[in-house]
């Protein structure tokens, strides 16, 4: 029995959009219903580095299928000034939960990118204008390009606007899509105007303002994933209809942490989890709702089932590197 | 850059004894010196396929190298009986803690009992006599050659008991070492009357009688690793000056956690931890010791320990099978 390895090329030409979406909606499903295992994520600080490692493992069970693994992910910020490295690296094992055998070893960067954009894709579905036909998008860096992939798989979007201070990651980002999309800079007011919008920036002040949010307007808060951090003005929060994707997390590390813990939003402001939507216990958009917000932090439970989905498509189109770590066939 | 995948030919070729023995040591040492992080493990319990998942993180800060890491490795006992596979599998991602690039995804199963055996091996150098030219084994299947390997480096072993119910095991065994060793088949007593006893087994009812255990005998009680299990007589526990691994994961699955938390036996029979022993904070044996016991668990540290020695030997001799998994050199 081997292992496949599938490096960062594999995993993107593999993780189908429309597949990865719906598997991670049985995943925030599975998470709802209790047939999910996620353990807290364990952090090992390295100050003298200015990084950290993560340990993500989880364990789902969907309708007729079921996945386990592990991503181990770090924040090293001197990476890309110092040493030519990215700033965020994973490596994510997929094994078989029946008997634990390592199914795939794969790049757990450019998973993280696919199943990042997947479950904004999932909460657009749920909470945009059925006719959005027009995105923003704030933060052009590597976690943008699936936010636009994804999102335009489950709503008609025609019209982009991108906004970033850096002309470089504007440009390329333009480029990548010129061809597909009426697509232009602008300014985060413009970005916030659209039906839908992705914010996806490392800011620790807020830079979406209250009044430069459409009527309508649905927000992908994805950028926060530590305390300190948020995007969107105070008022925002406040005024929308707020899904969260799990309590611990965003009050901890996502969106809401700093006005959660400042105590200028509470529990009473938030709506209800992703996977409550999803299941049906709780409404997606009505005809009542105005500006909608999704706060995501990102699931191990996502991982696991976007490895499913790229493990199963490349094993079925013999894609990826079959390697008998285990020394099983000796 | 690229990963380099070592499978289980190549962890056990670059599991250099020596040096493994020396790193297990310094991991030892980094621990009781505080300059380890080693969060708690983490369990996904399956109890539909009768398994488990368990993540070992670690980093540690030796006096001249630091390793960081995560060990993915599981539990399924069905897996022989079920489906031609082991019980234990693992897969260990070794990464640099300075940029958290993955530099080696390697076999765990074969780095856990490589790792094993050394442990033992430290204990042992510390604990068993200086003369030490006996030694028995309880308990023949896959953790038990590294036993061998491991202590005969650090102590002129000359005669050798084996013994295990199974007489396959047993066969094989001695056919590995006939060459090196005066090597039999035994008795537990046999087994246990030698200068250096190594237990590896999975029994629930302990199978070493005090009587049997010779008046200065070394024991490694290697098997114990849930709650539940044990190998040793209580009194044998009690008699001897008992050295642990780590506080918590001995008196919750090790050797000791049954007549622990049954009230037995208590922190005032614990002797020390092996770390406290390596840096000179508590003596090893003296004249005075009869028997001695280790209780090892196994800690996550020694994964990322031998990792290191692997890695370094398998890079400088060109082994392994260099990868980019990340897409970095693209």
């Amino acid at each position: 029995m081997k292992t496949l390895l599938l490096n960062s090329e594999d995993v993107h030409h593999n993780a189908r959009m429309p597949e990865l979406i719906r598997a991670i909606e049985d995943a925030f499903a599975a998470y709802e219903r209790g047939d999910a295992q996620m353990p807290p994520k364990s952090y090992i600080d390295l100050p003298q580095y200015n990084g950290d490692f993560r340990s993500m493992p989880a364990y789902l069970e969907a309708k007729d299928w079921d996945a386990a693994g592990i991503k181990w992910v770090n924040v090293h910020t001197d990476n890309p000034g110092d040493h030519d490295l990215p700033t965020v690296m994973g490596t994510m094992i997929y094994s078989d939960p029946e008997t634990a055998f390592p199914l795939a070893i794969m790049d757990g960067t450019e998973l993280t990118m696919q199943r990042t954009g997947a479950a904004a894709a999932v909460a657009t579905d749920h909470l945009a204008v059925e006719d959005a036909t027009s995105m923003g998008i704030v933060g052009a860096g590597v976690q943008s390009y699936t936010q636009l992939r994804a999102i335009s798989q489950i709503r008609p979007i025609e019209e982009v606007v991108v906004s970033d201070l850096d002309e470089d990651r504007v440009a390329r980002f333009l480029d990548t899509f010129e061809d597909e999309f009426d697509i232009r800079a602008g300014s985060i007011e413009e970005a916030a105007s659209c039906d839908v919008l992705s914010t996806v920036t490392p800011v620790e002040s807020p830079i979406v303002p209250r009044d430069a949010v459409g009527d309508h307007t649905h927000i992908n808060a994805m950028g926060a994933d530590a305390e300190g951090k948020h995007e969107l003005a105070d008022d925002v929060l406040l005024d929308a209809k707020l899904v969260i994707d799990d309590y611990d997390q965003t009050t901890h590390s996502g969106e809401i942490n700093v006005p959660y813990n400042a105590g200028v939003l509470d529990d009473d402001d938030i709506y209800g989890q992703i996977g409550e939507i999803v299941v049906g216990k709780r409404e997606g958009r009505t005809a009542d709702d105005g500006i909608t917000v999704f706060d995501s932090t990102g699931l191990a439970i996502q991982d696991v089932a976007a490895a499913h989905v790229v493990y199963e498509h490349a094993d079925e189109n013999d894609n990826g590197y079959p390697f008998d770590l285990l020394g099983l066939d000796g």
